[in-house]
């Protein structure tokens, strides 16, 4: 049963159940074995152990290996590179503002804020993200009139979710436009900038979903929200990517004292997905047009539709009445860019306009954005508005996606042992084997060997990939 | 009077004089009045000024602009350059660690670290350099062996001098070596980068001082100073390139509670200067010999030189008593780099060996560093230690001067005239405007214009140079 390495030779397969073993199930890897052993014997206060406290990042926060730098430089310079195409320049900002140059600018997202300790001098914050030190700089400086990209780390006290790409400690890659221009133009040109940098990265497939806060607003309204809860209902709206339908409708009616007819009218609406017929449709809604801002909304919408025609792509871009980015300061339109599953045919998002896609599942934003027309005003001694529309690229997703991919490994020997091979997996916790031996070859087969149990079973190679799915993504 | 622009035009002079106008004058630059006019409004209750805050950013930090975030990045890529051409790999760690990460790593700086307000969790504090970070890093991933660059912002609650590119938020450019080797060869490598990058980024002359913890130590042992005391009178060393001796004396004496003896002692200690011959004395010094530790920092020193002549940079190098870096961490070499006043002679800096020289001011360090046996293993819970090494290029004073070198600008219009000329001048705050007119021409004088007063001079073109540098180095 020896094996003759025909092909590039061993491939280890080491994608997502990796990261989940390591997080779902203690016990099962060497590293926390060591580590629970290591925290029993500081509990029974072993020999010599000088130094007693916890050796670990802050929550929610990661180091970066060379390796992984060297993956976040090819993104960034991917993503840099298509921000220089389309004329931005680069500023910088520090890493902690004024805490009350941040007040008011996010909603209920304010409760997120990291705040400096009071040491003496002024209240600091951390930066939430670089859109509002942004307007900030702006103001400070009487620019009216610029593109400006920038790259820097912002902070949430969010409950990470650090497999997903969920870190407290994350980049933001910032792409916006201040000045008045024709109207839908430079907004446009944010949509083409997320549609280049999600198709140059290659991560599979994605959308990005558009609406605008004035028809949000205008629904609002036209459904009976009364004033005041524009806002609060508006950030539940936002949760209808990670809970169904039912659970808004609850939040909005017990938790937030909407009335029932009000919240199933709202659900009517934040069901429609489409294109620019269905902002022709609405601009027809007996409802709708009872708001002038809602129109307003949807006339955009559609200008905006044929700019993305011009740029040639609206296969990528759906406009979703359920979108309701939570934070305050959006005005006009906003978006965002969600992968989605990988093995969803091309083209098929298309059919998806108009009904949720039952095989398009999201894997989470990984861009967003809109326009902010208030913004640099609030900083503005006399209020004088500058209109910025922008977009941010959140990376740690993509980090996480690339940083599987670059899992699967050649080892650089031209002759390896198989032996030395099998044990370099079992040191290294890749989960499964495929080998094709000569016998294999002859058989049209490729054996898979489970790396954990030794265990070996022959699959055509017809039923490989569906086979090495199974295995690897099994809870 | 008309002036014929036959060179290229219109050269502003708007170097060092025009920060300090901005900072040293009030009541000189427009900005600075319309600023106490709208701050007077403010008080009086302007009409319609809706929000009431100070637009600004937090006391110590900057924002980049586009001009300078060029600067910036060629400045980067320099030094990346280099880091890569030596062989390091980079990382990335979080901006803060957790409190007691940071703890009983800085001496008497601690109190310069910037915590995080306690809002339920972990508590947290913004790291103050990038060398224990490193260190953590090393301890938790088990490494006993890189050389790693890192660049990234760090964070001191210091009393800000940004004219002089002292601020709370600013750059270090880390290059360690972490790892067993043959004394000083990796110390060597990190003086060589040193010598390299100021060499590279053209600064104007530079001094890279060295000493060792380990003589710090021994000479304060046999000048009598007391264990306890060793580190507090060690930090009171570190004045000296900012306080005369005399300073430093009364503060070791009278707030120190040292001996007038003891103090007498280290003062002609601290005095000498030198290369390797100075080691080589100091090992023949009598009472230096009585401590084994001094014996072996120098003999180090004296190995050091021995490899730095192989590497061709003695000329910068100077062994320095009086240098005593103040970090808790250093357990061997320890060295800075300084910028010595453009203007002294190349080569005089040799001269300087063995007295303090008039001639060559410091303008403050720019790199620093040293080795830090120690410090991996305070994290390790078995203590088990990893030598490390380890130099930091702060760049904010480079930026500094090469953005004041960068304030030399031309106008692009093929031929502007000179009143517009002349009124970009008085907008933008360039103090002095250089004409050569064709009656300048024919006289073989340049007409020098001071923009405040408008008054105008005729200087001769040998006498030019030195009367700009008088004019614009008036207070």
């Amino acid at each position: 049963m020896f094996c003759v390495r025909t092909c590039s030779g061993l491939m280890g397969l080491r994608a997502a159940p990796r990261v989940r073993s390591l997080h779902s199930f203690p016990g099962i890897t060497i590293d926390e074995e060591v580590a629970k052993l290591l925290a029993l014997k500081a509990q029974i206060g072993g020999d010599n152990v000088k130094h007693q406290f916890v050796l670990k990042t802050a929550k929610g926060t990661r180091d970066y290996n060379p390796k992984q730098m060297a993956i976040r430089e090819r993104v960034f310079s991917t993503i840099i590179g298509c921000f220089k195409r389309h004329g931005a320049e680069t500023i910088d900002t520090p890493v902690f503002e004024l805490k009350e140059t941040l007040t008011g600018k996010y909603g209920e997202d304010s409760k997120l804020i990291y705040d400096l300790k009071d040491q003496g001098g002024e209240l600091l914050s951390l930066r939430y993200d670089l859109t509002v030190p942004f307007a900030r700089y702006l103001a400070m400086n009487k620019i009216t009139n610029i593109k400006r990209y920038h790259i820097a780390k912002v902070y949430r006290r969010d409950n990470p979710a650090m497999t997903r790409g969920r870190y407290r400690e994350f980049y933001q890659c910032d792409f916006d436009i201040a000045g008045q221009y024709d109207a839908m133009i430079p907004d446009a040109e944010c949509l083409k900038i997320v549609h280049d940098i999600l198709s140059e990265l290659d991560l599979g497939d994605f959308r990005i979903k558009v609406n605008d806060r004035r028809i949000l607003d205008g629904m609002f309204a036209v459904c009976g929200v009364p004033d005041d809860k524009f806002r609060t209902i508006c950030s539940t709206v936002d949760k209808l990517d990670k809970m169904p339908w039912e659970d808004v409708r609850k939040e909005m009616v017990t938790e937030k004292g909407l009335s029932e007819e009000a919240a199933d009218q709202i659900g009517e609406y934040v069901s429609l997905q489409g294109g620019m017929e269905l902002a022709e449709r609405l601009l027809q809604d007996q409802k709708m047009c009872r708001s002038k801002q809602a129109c307003a909304g949807l006339s955009d919408i559609k200008l905006l539709f044929s700019y993305l025609q011009l740029f040639q792509v609206t296969d990528k871009v759906v406009f979703d009445l359920s979108l309701a980015r939570g934070l305050d300061y959006y005005t006009g339109i906003i978006y965002e860019g969600v992968l989605t599953q990988a093995g969803v045919a091309p083209g098929s998002t298309e059919a998806q306009n108009g009904t949720p896609a039952e095989e398009s599942v999201s894997v989470g934003s990984v861009a967003g954005g809109g326009r902010y027309d208030g913004l640099v005003g609030m900083f503005d001694p006399k209020g004088r508005k500058v209109p910025c529309v922008g977009v941010s690229i959140g990376i740690e997703r993509i980090f996480s996606i690339l940083e599987q991919k670059a899992e699967a490994e050649v080892m650089y020997k031209k002759n390896p042992k198989l032996l030395s091979q099998l044990q370099h997996c079992e040191e290294s916790g890749i989960p499964l084997v495929a080998i094709l031996g000569e016998q294999e070859l002859k058989d049209g087969v490729v054996k898979l060997r489970v790396v954990a149990s030794r265990e070996e079973v022959d699959v055509s190679r017809a039923a490989l990939v569906d086979e090495i799915r199974r295995r690897t993504s099994q809870a």
